[in-house]
């Protein structure tokens, strides 16, 4: 079956938001097994709007429009639809009362304009929106199923998750299942090579890699009768690729962050942690409290930015200072053992490195980060050659260093 | 005059990537006073691709096409225009060169069917990329002009800059210079009310208002003959701005950020900063830090998560985090005035409140924020209510956070 989007909105022909309603969509349609040959953005205009959905009904199954259905004058969409369509339009009693209901819990008044979101065009179908004032709407004609979603993504993503998608399955007569395994600590191309094997002699399950700053996850997903029978496909897989990845998979669950599995490695071991950060300037410990329930163990950390920070506060010797530079092995040693102590912690780890875009040297250029790990006395100390701009530095040595200090703590039971 | 785009690429509707050209393009040529009405996404197929170019050059004067100009035997953007536009491709020279160069400068072997991106149609413009393989072309048709542009976004957007933009200049006639006005600590649909009369006054330039994290930024953009005109129409606009809001705003400058105003405006009082963080856990002092030249204000700073960490490291008394709760005005106090004490630092800002998702009560609400700052011995504490996910109250915070420390050393001098 092929599926097509329109996108309704003047913001979009202007460039003031990015269209990121097109790539989830294409996404999610692609893994529920539909093609996708045309998307359109097109402003609120009737007669433009108009002849791109006859289009668009003329030559696919299924047509998503996103936005437009808010309660401005600009707001069109549903109109359009409704007589391309040849339905009128009446009030649903349902979606007036959730309107009611919706205003009335956030202390807002109702003006008058808001009630023509609970018009909906005769037979279609509704979908109910807690997430805001727009129901979305399923108009199935002879030519094409037309499906209008609302435009701000916090709305149109749990609308599709929760109504489209299984009226789409229902259509298709399929469920799509993914399961993600994500690993840490292997370059991205190394990851493609240890796993080509299996991408060309799959077709169902499909597996595809996804590069992230420090990580690879490699998505496995199998399109079945019932979801019982897809995840039956996905399993031998996400096994095979736990066993050729090892200890460098972080996790296979939905969900989970490299943040969330160190938090959680951490705290079934029983040991805390702390951070000393220079060039990151707190990064580290800021994305380690990401975790919700990181205080189980983390306590404190330094951001030691300057060489006297890093004497006062984690003592870092002044003559490994003087001697090897801020930026070195020696001293991100020092910053994790002394960080560890002052800390009281199990667990260290340091940050120092040059970000740039400045004080690089031929020597030591910019994008060379130490770090240093210290798990119950026992250091490790890495050093990595960066690339990219200033922010890219930072946010690739905050993601090496939680690949450290969980390599480590994996290492030292 | 009309401009339209075809983005071509199958991993567009597929949703691997998100169509991060068509915000930039969109924007880049509404600046222009190019009107939009139609942007279309097509895969890399010549019978559709054929026939969405053919219908964009019936109704619009200018076509921009991205994506498809790569070496592969799926890239038949170039082939599709030229046959559509009647031109036959020739082997274009420089272009032939410029390649060899590209290669051999990296030391990659290059591969026959590499040569097929020095091919260019008949009479077209050739537009150089030094930032990859495929030059961009501009085929000026009777019915409209046909500017083809590479997908990566690292090529495309100084292709653009330098060469697309110069050249649709040169067509409207027109230069448009714009200037943004950054205010923090004003509040989104303020800021818009205060703005109101002008936004409606003016057609040229032209006002508009963009909501950021604790920010607002007002673009005022002119349009005139040359770039010297264009910014007398701003000029006095712009001066009107900075009286209406007078000290909320930060900047005017292109490309600074809050943290670089901060820092600079700490840098000219001669002030030195530290600080405590909570539930921002290390991401004020990594904002802070994101401003290169950070480490002539900045020295130290600390993550006190735990009780225990305010206490030991910046001395928040024991009795005070028992009768207050470590959320509270009292405690956020003690830490500002602690750590100025602790890091030696003529300021400080501390950030304790609730990110969530779990740890709210009736009372302290999931959301809740104190931020106290201490400047020279001076201390303000404020409360704040922010609302969103733990990643969004935290990031709130932050900004919420830099906003008052401006506050405070503009109030201290």
């Amino acid at each position: 079956m092929v599926v097509e989007f329109i996108f309704v909105g003047t913001e979009l022909l202007l460039g003031n938001i990015v269209n990121t309603n097109a790539a989830y969509l294409s996404e999610k349609c692609a893994g529920q097994g539909l093609s996708c040959y045309y998307q359109t953005v097109v402003g609120d205009n009737e007669g433009r709007l108009t002849g791109v959905l006859q289009t668009a009904m003329e030559r696919s199954d299924i047509v998503i429009l996103s936005g437009g259905l808010g309660p401005t004058e600009d707001d069109l969409t549903k109109e359009v639809a409704a007589k391309v369509c040849g339905k009128a339009l009446y009030m649903h009693e349902p979606s007036r009362q959730a309107l009611e209901r919706y205003f009335l819990k956030r202390g807002i008044e109702l003006t008058d304009n808001n009630w023509k979101q609970a018009m909906i065009p005769e037979g279609a179908i509704v979908l109910e929106n807690p997430n805001g004032t727009a129901p979305g709407v399923i108009i199935e004609t002879k030519k094409a199923k037309v499906i209008l979603l609302p435009g701000p993504p916090g709305e149109l993503c749990p609308m599709f998750e929760e109504s489209v998608a299984p009226y789409l399955a229902r259509l298709t007569n399929t469920v799509i299942f993914s399961q993600t395994v994500k690993i840490c600590g292997v370059g991205e191309s190394k990851a493609e090579t240890m796993v080509k094997d299996l991408i060309d002699a799959q077709t169902n399950p499909t597996l595809a890699t996804y590069a992230k700053t420090g990580e690879v996850h490699i998505r496995v997903t199998a399109s079945a009768d019932t979801e019982e029978n897809a995840m039956k496909l996905t399993a031998p897989v996400v096994k095979e690729l736990k066993k050729r990845f090892g200890k460098a998979v972080y996790t296979a669950e939905e969900g989970v962050t490299l943040e969330m599995a160190v938090t959680e490695l951490l705290k079934s071991r029983n040991l805390t942690v702390t951070c000393a950060e220079s060039c990151t300037g707190g990064l580290l410990s800021g994305r380690l409290i990401n975790a919700a329930g990181a205080s189980d163990v983390y306590k404190a950390g330094f951001v030691t930015y300057s060489n006297k920070a890093k004497h006062k506060w984690i003592g870092v010797k002044k003559s490994t200072l003087k001697k090897y530079g801020a930026v070195s092995a020696e001293t991100a040693r020092e910053m994790a053992e002394g960080a560890a102590c002052a800390a009281k912690a199990d667990a260290a780890v340091s940050v120092t490195g040059i970000a740039g875009p400045d004080g690089g040297t031929e020597e030591k250029p910019v994008g060379l980060v130490y770090i240093g790990c210290c798990v119950k006395g026992r250091v490790t100390v890495k050093k990595y050659q960066f690339s990219g701009n200033r922010a890219k530095v930072r946010e690739s040595a905050v993601a090496a260093a939680l690949t450290l200090l969980r390599k480590c703590v994996l290492d030292a039971s």
